[in-house]
């Protein structure tokens, strides 16, 4: 099983680095872009052995206390069955 | 609308940042966790007036231009109508 997170700025931070590619963009002549926020995204593999409720619940608290710094960022996942 | 772009490495490609991930949750006793990739995950708000071909054939070019290195990194991208 796969757990895909993602992991972003809230929406009220700043995002310096999202800017600076937008002010890229626009220098280099790319069009229609209004805005561009940048994050994380994590791909984790789990056991097999995991039960789905198990894997959600493990995914959902190494991304809240882990990957994620609450003051500035929020985190979603998904977990994906994997052949 | 809103093109939700993944850029992550290629899977022959070594990721020591989600190996340091990884090792940090063996540690924190975190379980069920085989492996850890990490990439880059960009949100970029498009402007209302492109028709979804353009703006499909415009972030394609920009995904592959500008947000990813083809040397090491390969991208996935999907639209999404904002409300």
């Amino acid at each position: 099983m796969k757990a895909h997170v993602h992991v972003t700025l809230k929406s009220t931070v700043l995002d310096p680095q999202g800017q600076a590619i937008h002010n890229a963009l626009k220098k280099m002549q790319y069009r229609g872009v209004e805005a561009v926020r940048q994050g994380k995204y994590f791909v984790l593999t789990l056991d097999d052995s995991l039960d789905a409720e198990t894997a959600q619940k493990e995914v959902e608290r190494i991304a809240r206390e882990v990957l994620t710094n609450p003051v500035i960022e929020e985190f979603r996942f998904h977990l994906e069955d994997s052949k």
